[in-house]
């Protein structure tokens, strides 16, 4: 069995017998947030990538050289909204807009949660959210670009 | 006299001689926080339910397990705003978008105050409140529902 | 095999493929919550119980009738303490004495730390953390003995 | 002429004509973090590793697997702390210790100021500080020896 069949496996067993999934590694978030800046660098982009774990906790922030300072705090917080409401802030941008049904939800949370996009929530082979990511830095379109690439790098494995 | 009849006399009495309604009690609480859940289990919403005492302050918080991180302070907070501003947080709604009577308010009381559907003031039978109710994990419309569910129980009473 | 022996196995399986333990539920920590309260009671205790996640996030506060309002942050944030620093506050207390190898761990984490005692972490029979335990509302000697009793009827199980 | 001997040359320049020192970049920060991290695990540590900029700001943050949750907050609080006061938080500690002359820096700047050791300015070879490092997740002593490393391999450079 190699090791992605093995990995899946665990996952199966894990949701199962009513485990927890494991968190995202440090190992992963720094192999994903390489390949993100370097996408980004492409792009011409100076991002900041921020990686949670599944309790919305950050285990890895990255700003690369003259990044915004503002996008420190843009993309921890991205990390953290994406695993607490269990969607990607494109997702959630609607929805609190005045008049939209959570419009008011960006004012909890003491602030901590992000509504525009460039934040998508990172799942395993089950389907478990076991992390998030976070980017800052570029246009809003290049943030969510960078965003969905990061998720579909992850979600298609190698981790 | 049974239960209600006498406490509806007292509540009348307590409001005539000028004294302060007792606060709900966390044995009242954890009473209609059990009914809460049942029904969010049965609509298959994973709730975090807070309710507070006259003074705002919250006595009681549930988490289902698995519930959305962020509902947690999304809970408490509409358990607050709802006694703090003596009305429901649907109620209040309209009038806190942009152009509303009270738009801005979301931006005081250090973010403390919800804007959205899932809190209701809890009353006893001379109408004082006595306590607030938040609940957060589903769509803005289940919320708003299981608030008002809990409300209704609460004030038919055995409570 | 019993329930326990089967929690165990679990347990054990858990940590040997590397996932997470699974979390503390909502029921157990409502069980134990209430078992605190009763000991509290026959004490003349007016506690507030926090129960926190292994990701050190409530899942259950509870305030006895007529509690310090004090306690409800004092019970929350040891809740918090224990798990993010594996330890009692008891244990933590020393440390933070001024001249103490820890003195000033008190004044960060938002001040979210608590250094007397009252607070115990909780761990499954592999000895996982997998919840944190704040007991606020007596003397310090009083909280102590009620989150050391929590503790030990947690770990002894049914849970 | 060699790189080490180049940036030595480039930063006594930078010094004579009165330019602001290039910061620490995060591809240094990302070598250091490395080795620190290596260090760590050769003694049993689950630390999280800070480093911040010029402006105290963080650059990098990475938390080593199942390491304590309050550490990322003491980590990168000790990062800040280093660059803003312009030493090591070794030598802040007595200095802040009840009766000590800068007794109560540790509740100015909102609580951002560390007071035990495990944090170091990192200077750059003409002794000007280009940023700070910040360790935290074993005890007072561990974090001390390997903010100390880091600052030892950091000023021998290849930096």
């Amino acid at each position: 069995m190699d090791e992605k069949a093995l990995s899946s496996m665990v996952d199966a067993i894990v949701k199962q017998i009513g485990a927890s999934p494991r968190d995202i590694t440090l190992s992963e978030a720094r192999s994903l947030s390489e390949k993100i800046r370097q996408k980004a660098e492409s792009m011409g982009v100076k991002a900041v990538v921020a990686i949670s774990n599944r309790a919305a906790r950050p285990i890895l922030v990255e700003c690369m050289d003259d990044a915004y300072i503002a996008s420190y705090d843009v993309a921890v917080q991205k990390a953290f909204t994406v695993v607490s409401l269990k969607m990607s802030t494109s997702d959630l941008k609607p929805l609190a807009q005045p008049g939209g049904s959570l419009y008011g939800i960006q004012f909890t949370n003491e602030g901590h949660i992000v509504i525009f996009g460039g934040g998508e929530p990172l799942r395993n082979s089950a389907g478990a959210i076991i992390g998030g990511l976070g980017v800052s830095g570029g246009s809003e379109e290049q943030d969510t670009a960078l965003a969905a690439y990061g998720k579909e790098i992850f979600e298609k494995g190698g981790f």
